[in-house]
């Protein structure tokens, strides 16, 4: 083993200093202040802010710089420059460093990195912290954004289990719960309780606004829209991403509302309030439920 | 003028004792310590509540015993009561008493109201207060419910103006600000802000909850999810209630935002990522421009 210290890795590379990349780093340079940070962002005001918060010791304006010499990568662009960044690496790779991610969607990912990084794609463990915020950018990052909250991994058989249980271990150290899911069911769940409501919330608020009257509609919005729309406020460039690498499984889910919208616009249009009513009162326990429940 | 004090009415019939009914009963007790509240509501431990919060003064187990003598009478059941509450009233009405009301759609309790109350129609007055929470029932009202928020008041044509002033000075002592807006234009703009989005929550969460896979779903929404499905949370009666009495623009809504679903699939199915983007981005700015405005 490299390594001889208890460090699980003793030099990192973060490649994008949001929200969640930041926050991970903060996490992991509390756990282990021994461990290097380097960082790698696009944006020039985001590496000057990384330096300054502490995310990272060292910031890098190209890619090449911030990975050289370290034993972990993280990839925490948004999903749709991944091809780019791994095709980027690829050439640069040190032969043990492991590279793991944080993108909300993951069969695409996988099959980008099976793609490019030919044999290191045995270090490449495909991750997802279930976390995050409408905000965006490393001003929005800190150290305590994942306590209590799960991460999921989702290996594949090539996965290397040396380079799985480091990435597990530094998602440990933030207090996150870490649970194993294959990608397939991961991407569908994701479809489902985080990826259609986006897209609803966004429609939402897009087809108000656009209307002749806006100012005057949103005038009289109050708490139930604020929650219902607190998502539409969210990087628009990191859900087009999402929604381009998860079309499939997005695609079934909108299907499946769109079944039951259709259901309740029958409902509507022939008055039947025992139907409305069944399947308000069946939302209801279901909702007030998971919200008693472990994970709500 | 009846009244010879500074109190605009001397004693109050609130029926219903709920969040909003109840809220606005101790925000009118706080500023006029004088003023009598009589209670009834069809839930005995509602009454045992109302009494033991300092809602009312004096709780009735029927509509005409509390109604006895008030001059001013706050319905504040759900709006699919308000008929057959407003037929029992109408025999047992004062000759000078005001009636108003709190719910969420206006034309149908107008019509409703004009239908039943006869002459005593002039001194109903149309109300709705943009304030409420997922919680329900006389234990979660408070006096500071409305401070800040708006009240609309709907006033016809044949409304008395001494009628609408005295309602609306008993708003305005509860901090709120309070707006006059045509009926009609009520019921579209709430349908757009609030009960579309009511709707698609429920929508969404029973969609779900019906899956073989429901637990397993569930235990990964985050956020996003919780902020999206609170109102899913909601009383299921009074939204049926909502829904039925607001059927007309509510299937508008539901039209056009289903139009924009269409819109979005297309582009999603076609991996329109400028379209995508560009949904997302004017999205978003409406969301962030209304969060950072007066109303938002």
């Amino acid at each position: 083993m490299p390594e001889s210290s208890a460090l699980p890795v003793s030099r990192i590379a973060l490649i994008g200093a949001g929200l969640i990349g930041g926050s991970w780093a903060l996490a992991i340079r509390a756990a282990y202040p021994q461990i290097q940070i380097t960082v790698y962002d696009q944006e020039p005001q985001h590496r000057i802010e990384a330096l300054q918060l502490g995310i990272a010791a060292y910031a890098f304006d190209t890619l090449e710089a911030a990975v050289h010499g370290t034993d972990l990568i993280i990839l925490a662009t948004p999903v749709g420059a991944f091809t780019s960044v791994l095709t980027q690496l690829a050439p640069v790779l040190g032969l043990n460093t492991v590279i793991t991610d944080v993108g909300s969607t993951k069969q695409g990912v996988i099959q980008a990195a099976k793609t490019v990084l030919g044999d290191a794609f045995a270090r490449f463990v495909p991750g997802h912290p279930i976390s995050g915020a409408e905000k965006s950018g490393p001003l929005a990052a800190h150290a305590d954004l994942f306590r209590g909250k799960r991460v999921v991994l989702t290996p594949v058989s090539e996965t290397d289990q040396g380079a799985s249980a480091k990435v597990k271990l530094l998602w440990e150290k933030t207090g996150a719960e870490v649970h194993i899911l294959d990608a397939a069911k991961h991407d569908e769940i994701f479809a489902a309780v985080s990826h259609l409501p986006h897209l609803l919330s966004y429609a939402l608020v897009e087809e108000l606004a656009a209307r002749p009257d806006a100012a005057l509609i949103f005038s009289y919005a109050a708490g139930g829209f604020r929650d219902f729309t607190r998502i539409a406020a969210s990087h628009p460039t990191m859900w087009r991403d999402i929604s381009l690498a998860n079309t499939e499984a997005l695609l079934k889910e909108l299907d499946a509302f769109s079944h039951k919208l259709a259901e309740l616009r029958s409902a509507l249009k022939s008055s039947d309030g025992a139907a409305l009513l069944g399947l308000f009162q069946r939302a209801q326990k279901a909702r007030t439920d998971w919200a008693n429940g472990p994970t709500g």
